[in-house]
């Protein structure tokens, strides 16, 4: 046993070291390397295998929201960039720059993607002419590049991997319709497939995506407090279609602008289901996107009929589940330790005496729980258990999640609540970006959202200036 | 009918102009469009879903032979590109740099990723340890930069979407085993899915991968007899592993280095397939790949009932089938045409005549064959005659190719057929690089590949210096 302890105390206790945990786990579990390219990481097999679950999950949504994928070219020239002021002022800072190909000097720099509003309005532009083009309901699944100063695996990386839906719509109507089908659906993906619960919100004026008229976001809280934004949602009302002249003929003859939109997940998803997900074990990986649902452990592999009957079980199980068979030579509490550091759902042992009583020994990772399953019914006890698992976890989430929530009428208790209780705060807010500025300033706390569902005045002035106020805000510390 | 006419005239002869008919097909049939950035391409809504299809299927075959997927950075520092010599030699003239991010200016310059050999050495240099480590079967989906100066959508982009397959295994045998498997992978791919007959066979040492040891390769043949390279697997032997030091513990107790493969297709099989089975009327998909195998045209579609039982057959055939219904108000003939343009596989039509009937009319895209099927038994049918096209079309194209290709034993002929009868060339060589490189000057023929399955000798001498033959070779021109 004190070998599989030692598996485990190789990773940093969460509340100890929590971003030092973050980055154990991540190595530990075979999520991410690191590569001589700075800033960028090596996506692992197992990391990735993550990733093409929540990609097949969130491509049949949209495909039923009627989206279709596109591939757009990853460079942008510097001139199309520009065209939109706002936009290029939000991103030049932190674009990569390709000024050379092969041994020849460009004429005009190119830079590798940010993001593809550009190219999409460009795209729009030609394609678009009568009302029945619209709408144009397109998403892309790529890689962008982001200049980051700091990074970490996930979180912030120089290049990440995600999608970006862009449309094009026949009135503003439409298009702020589309921005929150988008919202909702990544809602959806979070709660019902990564166990993650979200607050639904609006950004303000000063965190809102560069050229947009308004964000809209989810937020989720991670283990230690901090909130990570889980997705946006953009409406850029005719402001980009005027930069790029996209006009149509409307059913009255008249020539017209469309209305847009673009919505974006990205890799970042992994690193909120490590932190709001794992423990001091580990991983922990909720049933409906863990690349192995279920490890098959034998004891006593070396007896007589024990690797024979887990191999059954692996051919028995594979037909309704994603399911890994352990039969290295290593010994099982270690490989206990292994597979609980990858979060796999749920462990099934079986050994000499299991097979006697036709049983096998099914764990969970979440609770720890073990409990005994005759072999004639396993199919069904797994099914149960891997959805209690499911709804287990974005429960355990939501109650830590509630727990960390807290509530400010007061600048001194706001600030006091930042600096010693990590979570979202909920309080009033005048409107006006100083008050914003200063809070970030006073206590790093950022307003990560004006919800959707908790508009209930708790005050009538702001929390910080103490003028009337007028939205009420999530506020916290984030990625 | 007259409009009908008019549709398809759009298009240029493609026994008139072949490179125009294909670049009129590209764009007709809505695959790409072009954009401001020099030599890339948009790839459209049904171009990407073609790529979606070869894609899906692809990576089932990966995975069956035991393959997983990875994410490797897009940028290769200039420093690590250059540790295999052979391997920077044949890149860096085609390589774009980045050397600026944000407004700074780079300590070392990052060339976007034109293949990803060095970034998987690096890594497994750090994650083999152990011969229980290997093999190591990674694969990765993504996108690649070449600096080329002349381009073509699909043929021939700056930026092209591909996988690139990276393997590292215990010894030669074994990576030469595993070369030979996935270009056997590809050509099931082109011969199964894609309905292209390939030759398979190894490229010369003037033609194989910039630091492989071996290249092997599938060509093809297209409408106008030039030849396209569908796929290449590289066998590298130790080089990449002695450059960067990829050693492993063998069960004997000695250090070892790794032997590794590469292999990758790209969208490019996209430009195959049109030039294969397009014809004069545009695209022709084979149904396997096909985003919509059948599509329903209501006839006189004011009549009472039409529309409705066009949409109860949508939703009837939807289950079993990919299905598009046109019930906009153009004319039957005009959707005709442009569904032909499109390619897609079979046409449904159903008509007030044929309700009454009980029955609905099928036309196949390749043969124009029109049949009238009861309603009764219409999904066997319809499977039917799908997986008739897709046979059909394959031996349509094998017999196209065996036409196409001639043998040539004396070098009169060899000219006079590469400049009359575009197609394959058989013709001997005796292993010279010089006559490779004269006969490619003479005639603009370059060896397509050294067949695995026709080495029979067709004459003693080489078709260029008459000294002994070595090798059986197949010439062409070639996209």
């Amino acid at each position: 046993m004190s070998k599989d302890k030692k598996f485990v105390e190789a990773i940093t206790d969460m509340d100890v070291d929590f971003p030092r945990w973050y980055t154990d786990v991540v190595k530990k579990a075979e999520l991410v390397d690191y590569s001589s390219v700075r800033g960028c990481m090596v996506i692992r097999p197992y990391g990735y295998a993550i990733w093409e679950n929540i990609q097949s999950n969130l491509d049949k949504m949209f495909k039923e929201t009627g989206h279709e994928n596109v591939y757009m070219p990853m460079f942008i020239p510097e001139s199309l960039l520009q065209k939109e002021a706002d936009h290029i002022e939000g991103f030049a800072p932190e674009v990569a720059w390709v000024t050379h190909g092969g041994s020849e000097e460009l004429g005009e720099r190119l830079c590798v993607r940010p993001t593809s509003e550009t190219l999409f309005a460009e795209h729009y532009s030609k394609i678009v002419n009568s009302y029945k083009d619209l709408p144009k309901l397109y998403n892309q699944w790529c890689s962008v590049v982001r200049w980051e100063k700091t990074t970490r695996p996930f979180l912030r990386t120089l290049e990440f991997l995600w999608q970006e839906g862009h449309t094009a719509h026949r009135t503003a109507e439409d298009a702020q319709e589309e921005t929150l089908r988008m919202l909702d659906v990544y809602g959806r993906l979070c709660e019902e497939y990564l166990a993650i619960p979200v607050i639904k919100g609006r950004k303000t004026e000063k965190e809102k995506f560069a050229g947009a008229e308004a964000t809209y976001t989810i937020e989720s809280l991670m283990h230690d407090g901090k909130a990570l934004q889980c997705g946006t949602s953009h409406y850029f009302g005719d402001g980009f279609a005027k930069a790029f002249d996209i006009q149509f003929t409307d059913s009255d003859g008249k020539m017209k602008h469309v209305h847009q939109t673009s919505w974006g997940v990205t890799t970042r998803l992994i690193g909120a289901i490590i932190m709001v997900h794992g423990d001091n074990s580990g991983l922990m990986l909720p049933p409906k996107i863990a690349p192995k649902q279920l490890v098959i452990i034998p004891v006593a592999q070396h007896k007589e009929g024990v690797l024979e009957k887990a191999n059954e079980l692996k051919e028995r199980l594979s037909k309704e589940f994603r399911v890994q068979l352990d039969d290295s030579d290593k010994k099982p509490g270690w490989k206990y330790s292994e597979y609980e550091m990858k979060g796999v759902p749920l462990r099934v042992e079986i050994g000499p005496k299991d097979i006697e009583k036709n049983q096998a020994v099914l764990v969970r990772r979440d609770t720890r729980e073990k409990v005994f399953v005759s072999l004639d019914e396993l199919e069904a006890k797994i099914t149960e258990t891997l959805d209690s698992i499911q709804n287990d976890m974005l429960e355990a989430a939501r109650t830590r999640q509630t727990e960390k929530t807290s509530v400010a009428t007061d600048y001194d208790t706001f600030k006091e609540t930042v600096a010693n209780r990590p979570g979202f705060i909920k309080a009033m807010w005048c409107e006006d970006r100083a008050c914003e500025e200063k809070i970030k300033e006073d206590t790093g706390a950022s307003s990560r959202c004006m919800p959707f569902h908790d508009q209930e005045p708790i005050a009538d002035t702001c929390i910080c200036c103490e003028k009337p106020a007028k939205k009420l805000v999530y506020w916290g510390r984030a990625y």
